[in-house]
């Protein structure tokens, strides 16, 4: 946690996603458009060790396309290790030499959380589009009832980048009495016109697809070409202008061929985002895709100054707001306008922009500054709301 | 032209596209990829009179998705007039007491000019992916022969928006003893990494499409869910995020709907999106789409210092450069970037950015700063190089 300049080797090392069955179908999950769930899966990870009185526990949420894996590998030979892990292991700032870090599937997702692609107890075949409409508020609230499963009933804080950063907003308006901090990252309050366009392209890329069939293609070949194209698209929205001209310009992929080989002559960007395309469906449902753009375009906590201030009244943890300059899917105008209504509304809130050439994805990426800030956070609410090892803690703070 | 405060109301009244054939099958039109094309059929409207000396040409460049219909209406009841009217007729900028103002349909289209939906002589049936690649100087070349069937072998000024932009740009690198004037409007030098993926994204949702057929579909359905797709995406880049807002914001397009609706309940913004893509597939070819961002894509007059400095070097036209503050598809960076080539070759040109909310799209909408520097610009033209009714001109002049 204080010890920035060897940190990045430290890794959590080998890890396993672990599964768990929540709700029954006498009991379901009630869900914000009154229909229910039950037996609802939950895929999770865990990193560090819980303490005694429980009081070291850190949600993670992730964005659109992550999953439960955020840090470590599952194998010795995996190429990639989880989505965060530049910034979860010992020694980073999600050290898990002193906090218990929890990750999950989203609900609705596609990698071990109940979600469109799972059985319909009803029907016996996979839900499709029979699967109910969900929100960032559900999402919410189905960790919080892994969270109640594992015993813990407070969180030290929740953290999330891009819409993991729209539900670690909710849990601060939804669970206000049970965390004590929470760091929003790259995100926004509501998504704009522009951003629910992105998505609603994507949307009609995915339903246009002849494979798609109202969604019911799970026997029969995935609507891949939709959700590629769907993927291309956003993915050009990650990046920054400046990150792609750097990264590719206007290079060849092939240097040696010429105009006249017509639309074979392609751009390096061209390769490189069909790869994107091509790799992300072999690992992701297109149902998924649909139901979580859908759940991000909802979201909208303040919509009304009568419902803000109902909303935020009983909010009293520490925020912290992270946007990135070359962030134009989420620009920092996005993070300013959620600090601007936590303040009118008297919050403990932090915001902080970080300079990167990375965009939206900067959020991932190692990154000295933002690095630092994260930790300064969640040291400062070690010390405070953790009592036993505060004595290192302390002395790491202090030689920074 | 000089008449700012009534001259929204001057239309060219009712006008028709005509159309022509250029070069045959033995002296056929060459192409930058080294094929060639023959016949090539043209289509394009003029407005205005030609002058006795022919000294008061102006060469319109229609962007991506434009046709030869730039100006007035074809039929009295036509609900919408041409794609430039807000700046072509008596009194207007391109004022049509004083010009005759040449619109011709780019090749490669699918508006009455030879493109990939033409019927290849070879097989008797449409071209489809054996159209030749072409490029924005093949643009230029076609609309030049145009003007020499015409009898026209100089013009007073070319000028486009976007794509139109690119071509206007051409014709002062490649026809610099044959024009005076050149105006590029929402424009750039050339398409950056970002650009060329938005392009990229399109046309693989185009090819995609299972009605695609490798280009070969016109004897059946067309792909137009995937250039529905494509059109969709690339009308987001038209629109500045803040024109989004305005004119959508989070409005739903059916009040009543409730979340529970589910994938039914649309934002505004997305029922805008779907039916412009719907209108664009009536009357816009999946080939042509193809084709003509591919040029986009590879339009680079200057890549490289020794090549700048020669293609530049003939050059002696008066340039002007237009840009507007909200456009992020070729934002003003773009248009500055061509500036600097243009001064560092001691080029003779002007550049001006206007303040608009409407993104790329405001070169065709009316603002009054915008009219009021294309009218300068072409009224000095006329000055200096129409000797005739330059009294008349003058007098407009002194009174702004």
């Amino acid at each position: 946690m204080n010890n920035m300049e060897t940190s990045s080797s430290h890794s959590v090392g080998l890890v396993e996603t672990q599964q768990v069955t929540l709700f029954d179908e006498g009991d379901p999950m009630p869900l914000d458009c009154g229909r229910s769930l039950g037996p609802v899966q939950v895929a999770f990870e865990t990193y560090g060790t819980l303490n005694e009185n429980g009081s070291n526990v850190i949600l993670l949420c992730h964005a659109l396309s992550g999953n439960a894996h955020a840090a470590g590998r599952h194998h010795p030979d995996d190429k990639k290790s989880g989505w965060w892990d530049n910034y979860i292991g010992p020694g980073k700032p999600f050290d898990t030499d002193y906090f218990f870090v929890i990750s999950s599937n989203n609900l609705g997702g596609c990698d071990g959380t109940t979600g469109p692609s799972s059985i319909n107890p009803e029907s016996g075949r996979p839900f499709g589009l029979d699967f109910p409409m969900i929100t960032i508020g559900d999402m919410a609230r189905l960790q919080k009832a892994l969270l109640a499963h594992l015993g813990i009933q407070k969180v030290l804080a929740v953290a999330g980048g891009s819409m993991g950063g729209m539900i670690a907003l909710q849990w601060a308006l939804d669970y206000p009495d049970d965390l004590a901090g929470c760091i929003v990252i790259a995100s926004t309050p509501r998504l704009t016109a522009q951003n629910i366009a992105f998505n609603a392209v994507a949307r009609q890329a995915i339903m246009v697809d002849p494979h798609f069939k109202g969604g019911d293609y799970y026997e029969s070949n995935h609507p891949i070409n939709g959700l590629a194209v769907a993927r291309m698209m956003a993915h050009i929205t990650y990046l920054s202008e400046q990150a792609l001209d750097i990264k590719f310009g206007r290079r060849m992929q092939n240097p040696d061929a010429t105009q006249a080989d017509g639309f074979d002559q392609d751009f390096a960007v061209e390769s490189y985002l069909r790869y994107q395309g091509s790799s992300f469906v072999t690992k992701f449902d297109a149902n998924t895709y649909l139901y979580i753009t859908k759940a991000m375009d909802q979201f909208d906590p303040f919509p009304d100054p009568e419902t803000t201030a109902k909303r935020l009244e009983p909010v009293n943890c520490r925020l912290m707001v992270m946007s990135f300059d070359t962030d134009w899917r989420f620009d920092t105008s996005r993070s300013k306008e959620l600090v601007k209504i936590l303040n009118m509304h008297n919050k403990t809130v932090s915001f902080e922009e970080f300079t990167s050439q990375h965009g939206h994805d900067a959020f991932l990426l190692k990154s000295p500054d933002y690095q630092q800030s994260l930790s300064s956070f969640l040291v400062r609410l070690y010390q405070d709301f953790v009592h036993g090892p505060a004595q290192a803690m302390a002395q790491g703070v202090s030689d920074q």
